[in-house]
């Protein structure tokens, strides 16, 4: 078997995530070199994993020449730019979301990548999960009609640091950013507007750090279509994941998963188990699709189902909700991306 | 048994479901005349269900010496001046939603009710449905904690005719007002501010007679938390009414009601029935259990659960919602309520 | 409307629930006449629901000319005399499960009616329950195709005295015979031979009065599926009452009632309510359902949906569960049936 | 990190999988010799796996001095005489079930393990299945109370072909076998009598191969409970692998697992996807669990989960279960035990 030659930068939270999926799940793969600032995250991981070159300059694995394909884990203001410079060695990349906070950083990490014609996927692992993949397979096979109604529900089970919201952009960035990517996966339309209804409930040093913890999102899509995102940085009860999609013809929901399918009936009740609590259980069969699909794409030279452009979209509609949020009023999209 | 003595103004869809409501299922009831304009209605009703008086003019009703309370359910523009008559008349009322549609109207009727110390319960009948009542019982217990995210899908089957739309005061008047009132209930607070997306997708006629047919609206409420509605006038798959609140300790939903509740596992599937499809099955046993509350409030002179003021709110929030949809903006409660 | 005119012998508990159910639910009936040996009963029941006759003897209800129909609610033992009586003076008979203890004593009650040309109908309300009435639909629609396996739990929140097995004739007697009723009206074939495998593990004092009060009986039917019952006289989370069956083409199960379809999820797992737990929420509508259909099919001269040979089979099938259970062996109906 | 050395006996259907197990999900653990006594599917297996060594004769994977454990995996007249010759070579043991058709020679292979003192663990996976394995935390925590009820349904989605049973000694010893351990785990009791009720109903082929293709099982336990397995060679819906345990204090059920959680609704009824079909999909948590706990417990020298003796009883109450539907009579597990 053919294996692409991987290098991943970055070896945090989501960087362990990707190279244990690309190493235990994804037999088309092998990553050959790592690189993070902290050099003893690396060589842990490096360990772990049997992965020959460990580096603590990102430059490293990009211009390692067995290297093919480089996956970007970095912190989100590096990702621009890793882009560029992975471009320019003619080496295919994945990066994580958001690909940057700015529009026009991200449009010149879009324009190198057009120019050394490579691939680029961003991702958005959610698309790969089995729920929603059915839910927006009905989309397609047109079970639900014309969509008249989307409602997403995106909960995490804790809140990040307050400090976080700084670096990460805040709520709409960080966490929303993957509804919003989302409701253009499902509906099959661009947000042309949006309206947020924004609180700080569950942590008032969040507020202080200048971003929200609770939030709800009225979408408009091109096709007619209206859709409502409702997130909360703390669900006590686990991490709630939902879609539902309403149309002409009928509708269809997907629903949480759960470490198992028990329930237990006592005299006080009928009980069952919490939902799947963290995002790596939650998702692990999308994390690895996503990657599978990845490396099966750049080996046998096919298009990539999340391009630059989805990555730009979702930045651009975080954008206009902040906004719509700071100026209390709907803001439309072309407000956005006309800047 | 002591039996309150009733009248009933109308007897159109609601009327005869009251009015099978108090004969079969409230004990402590007796309709003994009813009126409506058109007596051939009115006569088959008095047979059907052994009601001694029958009247072409309401006013018959209302004078009608045994007659101790009156339930009001001609059409919306009748029912401020009926409730004036009838409090005059210092006999209680149950009067069917919408009071009114002019919040001044609605006003002057409920001083009119004051003056007379009469009793005045308005039919919001989703209140006393077991799913609802349950879920209102997890808030009060403080299940929850703090309400943070509301939830309220409503759909109907099917569209009334376009025409419609104009006696109703549309859509936001006729069906959202009964989730107006669901959500001041369930959160136990006032609706502060309200934006509306709406849309006409079902069918451009209801748009030509200047309705929506399809609406997200987004409320906040006066302790913080924050709320939307999902609305269509044609769900395909039956009558879809669901609600969910979200809080710092919980979370807690109510599905639709169902004929049965099999599950059939051929080799294409897994396949179940449909939600009841019809206003009156889904919310038969919350219309027995309403006017079960209201004769024996009447009986033993006590408070009634839903008052003239929430009456008079849930239309504020209506004319609110059709403004935010109209002006294209949030718009807050006391723009409304001090017109 | 044409009115039934009925008596009712028997103002206990499902006396009551008879009578109560064709005044509220049931416009094509009228009880006119009752009678229990307990005449104060009988006269509580009479004020409540504006019966104008009571009597403390029986006869009097079946000699009365104006009542056309008995409905028997007197204890199993005055079953099949009344059946006789009621039968001989020319009216129609509903009467309670179990007709007898005794195959012989029913068929001579049987062959009462038959001479008389008068219609019996037996209570196996659950035929009527809308859950068990689809499940067999699709039964006879084929959607099963051939029948392997049913399953049938009916277990009971409580068990009754342990005196009551004595009058009663056991589990299998009043229990379980609701069950042989609904195997066979599920799969739609006699059942041919019975192996019990029954214990006491609910309450020691229902052994010292011979009888089990846990169970598990293995059916043969005559068209070649095998089923089985299991039985517990106590289910703390109350009253648990579902059927599946499998077949060629697919399976079908329909599931317990619930007052109300809420799900509270919280830190410490997803929470909801308990099935009904009293027979008479559980199977309310049933009981509507079932007095409907004997007043219609004695009003319009048509066939009844449960004769009286249903009646005799399900003791017989109770009967030799008995017999399994004392010689530990399967036991063919034949050999009870030839008795 | 310590990995155990493993070699595998059979690279067919099952061996494949606990290769793959091996390799992917079990870091603990490196197989590093393979035999099939067809080469070309063993070589493939290594290629695909990346194993060094690969055998024709299952003698060399027990010889080659690298190797401390073996799984077997080859048919089941083998696994008695690998077992003892495994043991004899003083190396751990993971064994398929069933480990032989016959007591006397299990006990054999049983007796040389213990001489050897080396760790042998027979193959229920069903064990280690998340949904079994809440079942039985919640018996092991009194929260079921007294188990007084055992139902276990098992159903496959297809039939071997009909001359495998003359190969696997017949559904109750191929397929049932999985079923009676879960009854012995779950309960925690040891089966004491067993009565077949089991047709052939799918297949007249089978009948005619001596084999049944539909059976319900009766068992009564040592402990008092009683239970009931429900088998069919064929669902059309899919893989149906269900437990319920109910008790004095309460009842937990398991259900089926699906393939992801979505619900459509269309005007022609609520439909789902079917549960997983295949036993691979079904149970490759329970394959990983089982196949790391065994890594595990032999490189920390810990006792196994599942134990020689298991493996001994559900083959003894598969033989109780033949007779009894041969003699059609209840069969007491002391008279096969003791023959």
């Amino acid at each position: 078997m053919k294996k692409l030659k991987l290098g991943v930068i970055g070896t945090g939270r989501i960087g362990k995530v990707h190279i244990s999926t690309l190493a235990q799940n994804v037999p088309q793969a092998e990553v050959i070199a790592i690189a993070d600032t902290n050099l003893d995250s690396a060589n842990e991981v490096a360990k772990a994993f049997g992965i020959a070159n460990v580096y603590s300059n990102y430059k490293d694995v990009i211009t390692n020449p067995e290297v093919e394909a480089v996956v970007i884990c970095s912190p989100t203001d590096t990702h621009a730019q890793y882009i560029i410079e992975v471009a320019k060695a003619g080496k295919h990349i994945f990066c994580e979301k958001p690909v940057d906070l700015s529009l026009q950083v991200i449009q010149g990490a879009l324009n190198a990548v057009q120019k050394a014609g490579v691939k680029l996927m961003v991702g958005f692992n959610r698309r790969f999960d089995p729920n929603f993949l059915k839910i927006k397979q009905l989309v397609e096979e047109s079970k639900i009609g014309d969509p008249h109604i989307l409602k997403i529900t995106s909960r995490d089970p804790a809140p990040p640091p307050a400090e976080y919201s700084a670096v990460s952009g805040g709520m709409f960035m960080d966490m929303t950013i993957h509804d919003f990517d989302m409701a253009r996966y499902i509906v099959g339309s661009e947000v042309t507007e949006v309206f947020t209804n924004a609180a700080v409930l569950v942590d008032p040093e969040i507020g202080k750090a200048g971003d929200v913890d609770t939030a709800i999102i009225t979408l408009t899509f091109a096709n007619g279509a209206i859709g409502v995102i409702d997130n909360s940085r703390k669900a006590v009860y686990g991490y709630d994941q939902r879609v539902e999609i309403f149309g002409s013809k009928g509708m269809a929901c997907a629903d949480n998963n759960y470490p198992e399918n028990h329930r237990y009936f006592a005299a006080d009740g009928v009980h069952g188990s919490l939902p799947l609590n963290f995002f790596m259980e939650r998702y692990l069969e999308a994390y690895a699709n996503e990657m599978k699909i990845f490396c099966l794409a750049v080996i046998n030279d096919q298009p990539l189902p999340v391009s630059g452009d989805d990555g730009l979209k979702s930045v651009a509609i975080a954008l206009a909700a902040k906004k719509s949020y700071l100026e209390h009023r709907p803001v439309k999209l072309s407000e956005i991306l006309s800047m």
